[in-house]
């Protein structure tokens, strides 16, 4: 019967024939022969492939040795309830999970709109003025705001105060993260603050321990020598107390996980950061705003975006260049359905629960380490902390033990929703009167959701349409091909996604004890392992939820294994002109200094220049960062000579996974030589990209630099204020973004060697057979030997540019007429588009994508004839909106150029499957010299 | 916190306070006073609600407690592989889910191609030229193809061969059908074929016992007599055995349930029927057919549609109005998918699996049934079957013993997948040398599936973007509003819908021994006995799956009860004019005789006629069936003086249920007279339409018809052939579609007595208000007391056509280009929309709604005025299509009145959420007299 690969891979038998005939090769094999360098080939000798429903059976069994007791244990992830049509029309709907980050606003929307849904629920909450689309988490939020707070600081200090009674895992990577940088934290009491020398502090609100408290203290100690004062606040919590913003903080961060996300086991969740006005163009991450159209209407999209997508290098101030989009909606569209008055009642339930827990504990004897709480209540318990704790467990009870005389559980909306009466039975205590909680002076008394989104659509029938209008704006992989050079659309299966929801992968709280997570560590552990065969390397962490992370993580080893060795001294990073601008930034939060490696004319390293600068930097030499298959699409012949002059010279080799796809079953890094890398679990190993996150960046290594990497709690356990975590971590959560594995485990086991093979080999024939058929309508940037490219190629469009006018800028719109997402715009050159088909397209859909450009290339050659004016053709007035075509029409072609340029006959016309892009042609430099990234009133959308 | 009725019922507080401002009532309890008769008022004491969670919770409860064991016990119901991207995208996707039976062609093509290629499927692998949209099941289906026989033979008898080797449900349920309407049913064997006085025979192909045999003697022998042969066939054995038609059966049928859906104790499954050119005009069911659009464009739409919609009354030959529609999309995406190699690779793998085990079972001494089998072997087992049995049981595998000698075993997709290993472990034998199967005399040769649809879409990338394509082509309910009277369009919850695709529900085999089924058995008695306070009645059975099978069921336990009592003269059954179709279609087919009671002017029975035709016939009444409220949207104020004349004169009362969404929780059927009702899980208790079906339409009856009812097997068990079931069958499975009913019972646990309440009072709110805003535009045909309806209104267009010539079709068409599914068009009254707003509607929506209605009156008026010709203007033209606004344009209306009537401003204009119709206005009487109803060619599309 049929294989799961043979689902996976777009061209079957036939179609790969007749493509190989077009490049003139009889196989694949033959093909992958004559690209790939014969130095780096490589086995990986691996499993055989099992169906989708034996798959699907294995995690079935994994799961079943999870055992998910209710969790009291609270720490920054917390029990909610996912709306079921928010589950079902967001997280199992490719409508939304397989959109791509939305860089291209025209046909993005819906995702856009949801985020600034997000953004303003965030800032009005936070009592701030702008909040960022998301961040990977809490704990690296705060690590976000450390940063933010130093390079916006007018203090000189190089301290950063941090509050003793933060969340522990934030504790612990702060200390990781900063001492990379050079940052001293100083951890203060509210009776100890010591701002001398600091350009920010840290508060946590409420504390660790549950105490409410009026954090005004440290903002006034913090101001006072002109730091910034960074508050970490619990969302739910804030529906109910005074904000950051009115306490004077001039950052929020924290998490939106309770908003209708499951736990995972740890994530993916969304972070969150807010600031008030006057710093907020530093703002890391992601930022959407409102810009207008063509047509003047208001219309979203990424604001201040180049900061991100083209990070600049060593002049990097955060290696941030992702967020958690599918999260950060799920959590915007939770607001949306709950509304202010539901969050409200939803906080008012939690924290009634919790003054029950208190009025138990209390009356059972126990004496609270606070009664000003919102969920969280601590109590004494005289080295009995563990006994009760086990006893609770027994009883299918989590809770937290900071000491082994300190016991603290922390309610949540499915305690609000079943009642306490487990919780006490668990604790073994009785029912009693309820204390007060938090006093009133800490009470908010401002309004927050004021905009008509969040009161608009509370029936689920009203948010069942909202969803489905806002996702009917946005172009996702279920429409058509998103060819976008160096992100790895490929297919994300259904049967990958199922077990993420399942609520033995999902229902498991972060710190529960390992024992209780069996299933998950399985999975974690053959992944792992799968991975590291699959690179040649001997070490595989999980944790890093992005690859931005995967990389820091990698460069801290690098560093940690130099600063071993007492190779204090080695801090310099060397990086080709070609590098995805993160490599850079990430080293410079990694400590190290950059030096840029040029890069010759076809894109390869420059080996002279290359070694020139070994040899001017041998002492200094921490690595060389490569990314393998270039950036520019070719598998370069010279990668083992690179490796072996970094290697002579002291230095580490750092390959970015990036490309991997190219590469999986072929060769491997650790093979070629790379000492350490990172991969993109939502690139090969498909896991969606969510709109823009979640990702997932693994970092791989070989053995000499496993002690550095982010540690396995089980291997290098690390104790902060009573959890036990990993040493040296990257992420708030010991296994990072867990929940979203078993789609990647999953695509592994069903693929096997021969499927993974077999897709790359796939992978490479279709961007062979795209550069082939278009190379005499656009010249190929780069390629290798016989004149193939890897597993993209670059479209070089500056003469089409020159001679008619046309950019690639009208080229991507223009293809949004036809049906399509752009290639990659201007990366890794400007004025080019990257394509990369991946194996999943089939030859209809690939021959569709040519066809249109090649169509688009004749209309770009009728605008140098003279054909059409240079100011209105198809193409500078792309995309084309339903409105307009309705309206008066005054331009030099007919309306069904264009909106049906693809034309077609019979059932294949376009009309009968077209994509209508909500806005005209988006105007970024208004939306940047005009930053609106809130929900904008009905009145911005008058015409 | 908010409670799950708050979600489900569109309108909150403020909305239901301004509506019922607009009618003058200060309360929904006043209005509810003022609406309802007095004298029906009666309470349904009922539990309190349970949050999502909370019922999601105690359904995964009873999951639990069902055990899934592998089945072989085959019998028409098999394991299968549902791929993924079906379930996610179709069975778990609201755009499918929530869709209406495509009545309306223009907003239907995309589940209509989808059936197209059902039907093309079906009538190519059953070798015949002609097959429908779906059976229900596939012994109704066999009923249907045995009524069929009768009145499209010309042979004279009386009588039905049934091959004694059918499947034994079919037996049973054959001998209950064929009683009601006088049909003598005759068993046969190969050996003892008499055909005198036949006018039909049924062969099981492969038989029952999994003998594949050359059915040649049998269709012969009734062919030679005049009559017509039914081949009832295995979907996947076709794909290898020589096809019905090229033995010349006239018609086959069967069930494409192991066409990836899953065998959910009993159902929904799409069942099938084929026939050959020349009676296809006769067939039940729904029928797919190509037509032409405005444009001359093939589009497609349900042909010889009145037949059906509107059941021909006492004339009837069928009482089938519906389809499994949803199933049979699920069963036409498989043969997408897998296309024709796939198919038949999976049935040669099945095929080798069963020859494994007879191998296997030869090897180890057993004799066989027969070596000639495709998928299901039977060996003798003298005394030990059940010995045999329980141990295969003890180690996870079911097995069928016909007889306490023999025992079969049968294998599928998910045998064939995971290999028959576990299965001879359960049977205690060894792997040995597979046997040889059935010969080459009866091996397939002929192609099937040979349309490029089969062909095109093998990845998983491509099938999803064929899914989605159809599905953009359709309007459901996550679109917005489809306000059809007497369909009860209201939100289907996802919640609700969670616990369907649980595989401890979807997995067990209908014939599962029931300590197997526990949970379902609860689930079913918890429904049964909440629907039967729910309606006043006794007791409830959950059997017939769907409504015109309930109502059957009801008149058959009338007809029984009264043969029973020695009445057999009690035949007569006396049905108001304002009823449904279907009713009088049953009532033929329950043997009994129609008498149309009349209706007076405000569609109230005419109580004169009534107790004229009563007293006329006293002696030989039977049964009145009635609709409460009336199919006008009245709630008549004599219902009870009805029963009791009816009941005076010895009949039965018939509550027809269609309507109970506007009494729920306020009066009950048993209370105000009803002996017997249906309801329609698929209105009242939100099972989703599916596009057409599943639909669920239990039977409800006081004690004294009980036992006359559809049997629960453990009350009431038959035995036939070694299977048990329950007396008295309608459909195939004892439980009807029991896989669907974790819907309704989430449904009424989630909202509870008050919610119930609530609801009902808000659908009737809502109609009340739709009618009051719009009875100056439109009049309104029919009211109560007070002048105000029940849960729908009808508007009566016929003024309007009279006047302007604007018809009630333009209307409908023309709401399509405001956005909307159009009203029930006329019914029950020619030249009427009526229209059902259903609780689950928000005041935006519904206003959204009248204010299209208005403007479409306005528009009339302007043909009216002469400002647009009548043959030219924007309502005769609708709906309009995209293609049509591109090109030239010559229409004296410009083209955003065209396409964005609707206007709107900002973010909220038309064309920011537009619907665009795939089509034209489609030619009706075209396609009735141009009859294609297969796959048309790619070259039928060429404009």
């Amino acid at each position: 019967m049929r294989s799961f690969a043979s689902r996976h891979i777009g061209t079957d038998g036939a179609a790969q024939s007749a493509m190989l005939s077009q490049l003139g090769y009889g196989s694949l094999a033959e093909l992958m022969d004559a690209v790939l360098p014969k130095g780096i080939r490589a086995e990986t000798p691996f499993g055989e492939p099992v169906s989708e429903a034996a798959a699907l059976a294995e995690l079935r069994g994994m799961a079943d040795t999870n055992t998910v007791r209710r969790s009291a244990i609270g720490l920054g992830y917390h029990g909610t309830v996912t709306p079921a049509p928010i589950k079902r029309n967001i997280l199992e709907n490719p409508s939304w999970y397989t959109a791509y980050t939305p860089y291209q606003p025209e046909i993005s929307q819906g995702r856009l709109e949801a985020l600034i849904n997000f953004q303003t629920m965030i800032a009005e909450l936070a009592g701030l003025d702008i909040a960022n689309a998301s961040m990977l988490d809490e704990s690296t939020a705060v690590v976000e705001g450390m940063l933010l707070a130093r390079r916006a600081s007018k203090a000189k200090g190089n301290v950063f105060l941090v509050d003793k009674d933060a969340l522990p895992q934030t504790k612990a990577l702060l200390e990781h993260r900063a001492a990379a940088v050079g940052i001293e934290l100083r951890e203060f009491t509210f009776d100890t603050i010591d701002a001398e020398g600091a350009f920010g502090a840290l508060v946590q609100y409420p504390a660790s321990c549950g105490l409410v408290r009026d954090p005004s203290p440290v903002i006034d100690a913090i101001h006072a020598v002109g730091g910034l004062a960074v508050v970490a606040a619990d969302l739910l919590a804030l529906s109910l107390v005074k904000s950051p913003g009115e306490f004077g903080a001039d950052i929020a961060v924290g998490s939106s996980q309770r908003f209708g996300v499951p736990m995972g086991f740890g994530g993916p969740h969304a972070g969150f950061m807010a600031t008030r006005k006057g710093i907020e163009r530093q703002l890391p991450g992601r930022l959407v705003g409102v810009s207008k159209d063509s047509h003047g209407m208001p219309a979203y999209r990424l604001t201040l975006q180049t900061r991100e997508q083209h990070i600049r290098r060593e002049r990097a101030t955060s290696n941030i260049c992702t967020a958690q989009v599918l999260l950060a909606v799920m959590a915007s569209m939770y607001a949306v359905y709950h509304g202010p008055e539901g969050i409200r009642e939803i906080a008012r339930a939690v924290h009634e629960s919790a003054r029950e827990v208190a009025g138990a504990l209390k009356s059972a004897g126990y004496e609270l380490a606070t009664e000003s709480f919102f969920d969280t209540v601590r109590f004494s318990a005289p080295g009995r902390a563990q006994e009760i704790a086990d006893t609770a467990r027994e009883r299918g009870v989590l809770v937290h033990t900071p000491d082994a005389d300190t016991v603290q559980v922390a309610v949540d909306e499915e305690w609000a929703e079943t009642g306490v009466a487990d919780l006490l039975a668990a604790l073994g205590i009785e029912a009693a009167e309820a204390t007060a909680g938090f006093g009133t002076e800490l009470a908010r008394t401002s309004e927050f959701m004021t905009h008509e989104v969040f009161s608009s659509f509370h029936s689920e029938t009203a948010l069942m349409r909202y969803m489905r209008r806002l996702s009917d704006k946005d172009y996702a992989l279920d429409r058509g091909m998103i060819p976008l050079g160096s992100c790895t659309m490929k297919l994300n299966a259904a049967a990958e996604m199922e077990a993420i929801t399942w609520p033995e992968f999902a229902g498991l709280h972060p710190f529960a004890p390992l024992s209780d997570a069996n299933g998950s560590l399985e999975l974690i552990d053959q992944l792992s392992d799968w991975l590291a065969k699959l690179t040649g390397y001997d070490i595989v962490s999980l944790q890093p939820n992005a690859g931005s992370q995967g990389e820091l993580a990698g460069l801290l080893a690098i560093r940690g294994y130099h600063q071993s060795r007492g190779d204090e001294h080695r801090d310099l990073c060397l990086i080709p002109a070609s590098a995805h601008g993160t490599n850079a930034a990430s080293a410079v939060l990694a400590g190290l200094r950059v030096l840029v490696v040029a890069t010759d004319a076809l894109g390869n390293v420059d080996m002279d220049d290359l070694h020139a600068k070994i040899e001017s930097n041998r002492d200094s030499l921490a690595a060389l960062m490569v990314t393998y298959p270039s950036t520019h699409g070719v598998y370069e012949e010279t990668i083992r000579e690179v490796c072996d002059a970094v290697h002579e010279a002291g230095g580490q080799v750092y390959i970015d996974g990036a490309n991997l796809n190219a590469l999986l079953g072929h060769a491997t890094f650790g093979d070629m030589g790379g000492d350490v890398s990172h991969l993109n679990l939502h690139k090969t190993f498909c896991i969606p990209h969510g709109g823009g996150g979640p990702g997932v960046g693994p970092v791989a290594a070989k053995q000499h630099l496993a002690e550095f990497l982010p540690r396995d709690p089980r291997e290098a356990p690390l104790e902060v204020d009573g959890l036990t975590i990993g040493a040296q971590p990257v992420s708030a959560a010991p296994f990072g973004s867990a929940s979203i594995l078993p789609i990647s485990w999953a695509y592994v086991r069903m693929m096997g060697e021969s499927g993974l093979v077999e897709a790359t080999a796939a992978a490479v024939l279709a961007a062979n057979y795209v550069a082939s058929r278009l190379k005499d309508h656009f010249p190929l940037l780069y390629a290798g030997e016989n004149g193939l490219v890897a597993h993209e190629c670059i479209l070089d469009l500056r003469p089409l540019t020159e001679a008619t006018g046309v950019t690639n800028d009208d080229v991507a719109k223009r293809l949004v007429d036809y049906g399509f997402h752009a290639p990659t715009m201007s990366f890794p050159v400007a004025g080019t588009l990257m394509v990369e088909p991946t194996e999943s397209e089939d030859l209809t859909e690939i021959d569709r994508f040519i066809d249109a450009m090649i169509a688009i290339k004749e209309e770009a050659d009728a605008v140098a004839a003279g054909t059409w004016p240079a100011d209105d053709n198809p193409l500078v007035n792309a995309p084309h909106t339903s409105e307009e075509i309705v309206g008066e029409w005054t331009h030099p072609y007919d309306r069904t150029v264009a909106v049906f340029p693809a034309g077609g006959v019979g059932a294949n016309r376009q009309s009968q499957a077209k994509y209508w892009p909500p806005v005209g042609r988006v105007d970024n430099a208004y939306g940047d010299r005009n930053l609106v990234c809130a929900c904008p009133p009905p009145e911005a959308f008058e015409v």
